[in-house]
């Protein structure tokens, strides 16, 4: 048995969450689960749609984006997923084992829009303390030299030169395109992503109601925020 | 077998509906339900998905929001429901034995917004006579006192500055957050909570179609609600 | 067994069709099924939920409102479909033999918004050629007298004033509460609710994408509703 | 066994994917699949819901729209078909061997606004790099004279005057009626008249959110519509 069994088992089964989850349509979209110690992550095979998907058809790539196990052509976002590791995961020492691309519906609609998602309210706010950063689009020169790699750097180095930590920070929207998340398993970046799905929805709808509607006062994020996540956090069943 | 056996059950059953009616994704949203002769109401523990939840894993909890069966955390919004259950049923003697908070999509738009949901139309005013009432953010000193408890007071207060009836009006927004509903039971609660959500989605469509829509005739309103709900209603079969 | 049971079973069958074509929630909206010959049509019970109804329970009332069969309280709206039913089917000898009131949550939005729903397009054009009528508010004496018989009062009188013909025009908007649909059968008023749902969502999206968009050229709506309704009709296998 | 079978299988299968990815009500909508050796195409027969087809119904017309194979009438869309089988895939070579007609909501909302839908993403880019046209309305002559030929004709020769290949693109709107799309397979078609609904929804979204909101630039339209399209695509497993 190979020695990323697990690993695979863990992709694929976030993987079938996203059709479960309507976070696209067909074969679009794809989740990846890494392992630290390896060095390595699993990923979804390029085109192939989800009734279709098995464990064992997972792509293993290295962070060079080099397949380490599997017959398949990994996800053509797989250059994508391996820059933020690298930058994430194992520069900056972040929890992040599961990263996810989606094309869900109100999430790209801001992301087409060229505009972060508002904090607007505490469903937001349990989740992240900051707008959805939205960058802006990739570069000419970005995109013709080697574009979804470039499209990794974009995301961060925009989350630097915002100061965001993606420890803390678990989703971004890139401009004209859409959401990738990540989280401390590929599930969780799963979560996420169903999170930004719906926080999008609300957003919009927000404005639609009240066009001048103000951002959640700061004193309210924090303290949603870390009732869920601080050093303190009562929500939920862990110690 | 507990004493608290069919109030457990009667709480997990509507703890339930939550997702059956797509009123909140995950782990979000609860549901309690009150024995007055008790003097506790049943709840659903903290951050537990719902095909997780059985009736056993429901917590029994006394109005100070004291734990007297249950192994699991009760929910993080439990002090809201016992000052609701405290001074709505206990003080002003209303009808209320269950409560439910959701993060319905478009109800919790409303409360972003920070806007009552306008009363437009029948389907509205079948279930209360007014506008759904919208609190202010809560007050920094109250977020960083006693953030759940003093979100139950806000509640109450908005309600007796507004002369408002809980045993009328049955939901509310709470700015910036979402929303809470009650009822005679448990069920009746999660009933309220998706009358909310319709109602909140075609209003957001009124103003969408006619951004200058009025209110619906006070006289309308009253008989719309004076036959389900007054002394001499006539829809349903209750005699 | 009852002269009534296909008339019951009719009904029956088209009143499930609410919940199944997500026309209103819980025990909200009728369907009732007309007999000419008998003079008595077949109604859902008032305020029971639609997995507790069988064809059994439907009451069956004549054309003034008095059951004439069954053991439980008719649906509030009854004397509405009286209304109707006397006024369009026998008086004006329309082919109506089923009427449906909903609360969908796009057409009930057009009623709360005073709007007669513009005919845009030829998903529209395929079933009526003209707008789909919104009547103005019910006056104060007519809803203190006799509010469901006023109400289908109102309908006809609106339809009068507007010299539409009920035979052509299956469908109406009461302003402030909601649509009325009848056809040929009680199964066709179901389909004439459900294209009337569809059609005032594309309306709203329609105004979105262009507050300034045209009603279709009357030679287009003639055609679409010609080909499928005229003397040469020319859709579907009917000879 | 008719020579016909697999071709009206084909059609079978695809046009039950319309209810399955929600794409028309009832009967509407239709899907047809091209034998360009045969010189025929099977299409759905006119007005019959879905769950009463079978492949058998299928019927089978040649490219002037005369029925060599089938007991029920054709689409009524049938002459429209045959325009673009004639047009596109024979004189022009284009890979179209299906064709699909739907009214799904928020294409047909974009056709009844009288609007091409803007190029706002890359979910859009990774289709096709052009906005989707939108034709004006057909002029009354050609209304009156043969109409679902004539609306073959008005695609054509919106195509021809924006120098629009119909081998690259692959969907259009009827101005007030609602989307055509194609593709190498019937199936195929079916996918593409999906992306155009979950296109259509995203960019009256992105209007919504930001109405200012900007077309993609083109170098990245370009690189996504190559990576997947281009001579050297790398998206999916073939070679």
């Amino acid at each position: 048995m190979s020695k990323y069994q697990s690993l695979k088992e863990e992709a694929f089964e976030a993987n079938m969450q996203i059709p479960a989850q309507h976070l696209a349509l067909y074969t679009w979209g794809n989740v990846s689960a890494f392992d630290p110690a390896l060095g390595v992550f699993a990923i979804k095979p390029s085109g192939v749609p989800y009734p279709e998907l098995t464990a064992d058809s997972m792509v293993v790539v290295d962070l060079e984006g080099k397949v380490v196990e599997g017959t398949l052509r990994p996800s053509s976002d797989t250059p994508t997923h391996a820059v933020l590791y690298k930058e994430f995961a194992v520069a900056d020492k972040a929890n992040i084992r599961g990263i996810i691309h989606t094309h869900s519906t109100y999430a790209v609609s801001w992301a087409q829009a060229l505009k972060p998602v508002p904090l607007f309210g505490t469903t937001h706010a349990d989740h992240i303390q900051t707008e959805v950063p939205c960058t802006p689009y990739l570069s000419k020169e970005a995109v013709q030299n080697d574009y979804e790699k470039e499209t990794g750097n974009l995301i961060v180095s925009h989350f630097r030169s915002l100061k965001l930590n993606p420890n803390e920070v678990n989703m971004v929207l890139v401009g004209g395109h859409g959401p990738f998340c990540w989280g401390a398993t590929a599930d969780k970046s799963v979560y996420n992503a169903a999170v930004l799905e719906e926080v999008s929805h609300m957003a919009m709808n927000t404005l639609a109601i009240n066009p001048a509607a103000a951002p959640l006062p700061d004193y309210i994020i924090q303290k949603h925020y870390l009732r869920k996540h601080g050093p303190n956090a009562y929500y939920g069943q862990s110690k």
